[in-house]
């Protein structure tokens, strides 16, 4: 088998996408507390407004707006105390023109009110009578009721790997169970005369079978349930035995290593008497990774893949790994480490505080641009649009349209 | 609390590290198929030489490399074919200068030869009789026996985290058992009168508990073995009972939550009374995640962290992930995501095919540069050195030193 005969590997790519079946791991539900890292299997909708009331974000008085119109240091506006809020209470106070109520942080906002004047505003004359040093906006300093999640607001897509931050979601939704994908059920195979047991002490030209724990451990960690057939001899029926097993009881079958010629043609023959039909392709013009064989038997991929544990893992990386993904109907995948990106927009920020900017990233023109995703911090919203997070360091006042920012990714976009 | 009383993340991060006991997560032992994503407590080394013979990389002829010099198309070196390795099997083959011995690929060399001549670049004129067209270099087409890994040679270091690279080496080197630390146990308490359950609906101004969610999820992605306390009212008996229950059954503890100011000077009076000294710092000029609190109880760090979900994350991940790390012993940081980097080197790569190149990833002034791992692709140290993969496309004859390649991550620099 030459190069010349081995088709490339976007080519590989496509001949295995339009193989597959759109989907194969079945839905089940699981506990919130057991649900990271799974795949949703459905759309998930808020049943409730999140926040459910309109609440305050900082410690202060509830206002109406209007009120505070001019307000300043030299004018305060004069405002009568006639109530509190306390923190997860609900509230029957309400105001009118020319009234205040004291307000904790996350505090249910009174009827009337539209805004917040931080205490740090105020100053209080008597004890029925509050200054106001600075005007509100309307809704300055409030989560308005359903600002974050609208009830009935798709906020988790069918197909999203859960993350810590769609769990807080979930849960702050009081979703406790969620429909996900069953673990996709793989089966992993290795053959050759010449492979034994980790266990035994190879003699004459005899290797460890080192391609059962790498792939084991790559399809672990792409979210399957994997189960090991051992070492299975260059011997057709035994092959053909094991190969049958595995396609029977999994959703996905590899069979590693037969680096003799030989029983890379059993691996050829067997897929296609169980599939009845031909291999789809044997032979990808790609270094690690040549010996390469892809065929369906029925529903369920077969991967003949190289015995040369680099070359396996590789083409596991590369051709297996999106068909996981694929048959898990998994839309995006995930990460965490640090990425160069280009920020979209300027960032102001307070000098003597390192700020954290929750960033969405996007691939365009052969970088990532770092886009912010605004709204207040409390939301829980924002945790689960953003990729990433962007530290604005402490002694600096901002950062500018087009800098190039260092994003710890949380999701790769 | 103003954010003057606050200091620095990066105070905080250094008071943390001074704070902390060296190493809190014990050893065990774990069977190779259990220790992905485990961190390795001891170095490890090499009992036997990896490969424990030298091998061919090609299909061909094992020669003397003299005695193909000079060889050409029109000046054919002729050579006595005089035995046959095969795969999997020693050999008791072995040449003096003008003999040839047919090599599969992995095939253990004979004795007297130095170089593998690929079979395209040979002829048959008849059964005994090779023909070589092109000379070999000592040493081509061989990998040396222990040229992967050399016996007695530690290749993992202690505080790895074992990713599916490492777990195929420790097969390859016939290690099925490997000692890494336990996981870290973790307890989590949610605090606040207004907190409620995830399946119970709040009424008037109370809130789900999301931070008992998305902080066992953090930690548990993280390798920690979590247990939640439930939520505990703003009282300072039993929140006492709680943090102190936590520290016994614990190596870290984290209280969310207590959005009052009374509730967040319960948390700092507790564990001043438990660890009998002052709270580390209290107050982080942050945001999100200006009320954070941190002390030592023994030696058990505890984290006060906000109530609100998004500062509570943020804290998590910017201080709390990285106590997590040094209490494991772990070194480094794993990922799998696409960074740009710039090339350090040259690299040919055949046209026709996609040819994966193994690279090292090196920050250096503000961004990564990608340094190829060079070995033959068949050695199993070449993925363990490696922290990512980039793809040289099919039409393309090459990479210059200074092209900015995208990597795909296998594991964080």
């Amino acid at each position: 088998m030459d190069f010349f005969d081995c088709i490339p590997l976007a080519k590989a790519t496509s001949l295995i996408d339009s193989s597959l079946p759109e989907l194969t791991a079945e839905p089940e539900e699981v506990g919130l507390m057991q649900a990271l890292g799974r795949i949703t299997a459905v759309d998930i909708a808020a049943g409730v407004d999140l926040p459910p009331f309109s609440r305050s974000t900082v410690d202060g008085y509830a206002v109406l707006s209007r009120d505070t119109f001019g307000a300043g240091e030299g004018v305060p506006v004069m405002l009568t105390v006639t109530d509190e809020v306390f923190m997860g209470q609900s509230t029957e106070a309400s105001i009118v023109s020319g009234q205040a109520v004291i307000m904790p942080t996350g505090g249910m906002l009174p009827a009337g009110a539209d805004a917040v004047v931080m205490l740090e505003h105020t100053e209080r004359s008597d004890h029925e009578t509050l200054l106001v040093l600075k005007p509100a906006a309307p809704g300055e300093n409030v989560v308005t009721k359903g600002e974050d999640i609208k009830a009935g607001a798709m906020f988790i897509a069918a197909g999203t790997k859960l993350t810590p931050a769609e769990i807080g979601a979930l849960a702050a939704c009081g979703i406790d169970k969620v429909k996900v994908r069953q673990r996709l059920k793989v089966g992993i195979i290795s053959t050759g005369d010449e492979v034994v047991d980790v266990s035994t002490v190879p003699v004459g030209g005899q290797v460890r079978d080192v391609n059962s724990y790498t792939l084991a451990a790559m399809l672990t960690e792409a979210g399957c349930h994997v189960t090991s057939y051992g070492i299975i001899k260059d011997n057709y029926d035994e092959l053909l035995a094991a190969v049958s097993k595995g396609v029977n009881e999994n959703q996905l079958v590899l069979a590693s290593g037969g680096s003799s010629v030989g029983a890379r043609d059993h691996t050829v023959q067997i897929i296609e008497e169980l599939g009845r039909q031909k291999v789809v392709f044997h032979g990808l013009a790609v270094k690690p990774g040549k010996p390469t064989i892809f065929g369906m038997v029925g529903r369920v991929p077969v991967f003949g893949l190289p015995g040369h544990p680099v070359a396996a893992m590789t083409i596991c990386q590369m051709l297996v790994i999106p068909v996981v993904k694929r048959l898990q109907g998994l839309k995006a995948l995930k990460a965490g480490c640090k990425i160069s990106a280009r920020l979209t927009r300027n960032c102001a920020s307070a000098p003597g505080r390192d700020d954290f900017l929750r960033v969405k990233l996007i691939w365009l023109e052969g970088e990532y641009r770092a886009e912010p995703v605004l709204g207040k911090s409390g939301l829980i919203s924002v945790m689960t649009q953003a990729d990433g997070v962007v530290q604005v360091p402490e002694g600096s006042s901002g950062l500018y349209a087009g800098d190039v920012v260092t994003v710890e990714v949380m999701r790769e976009a």
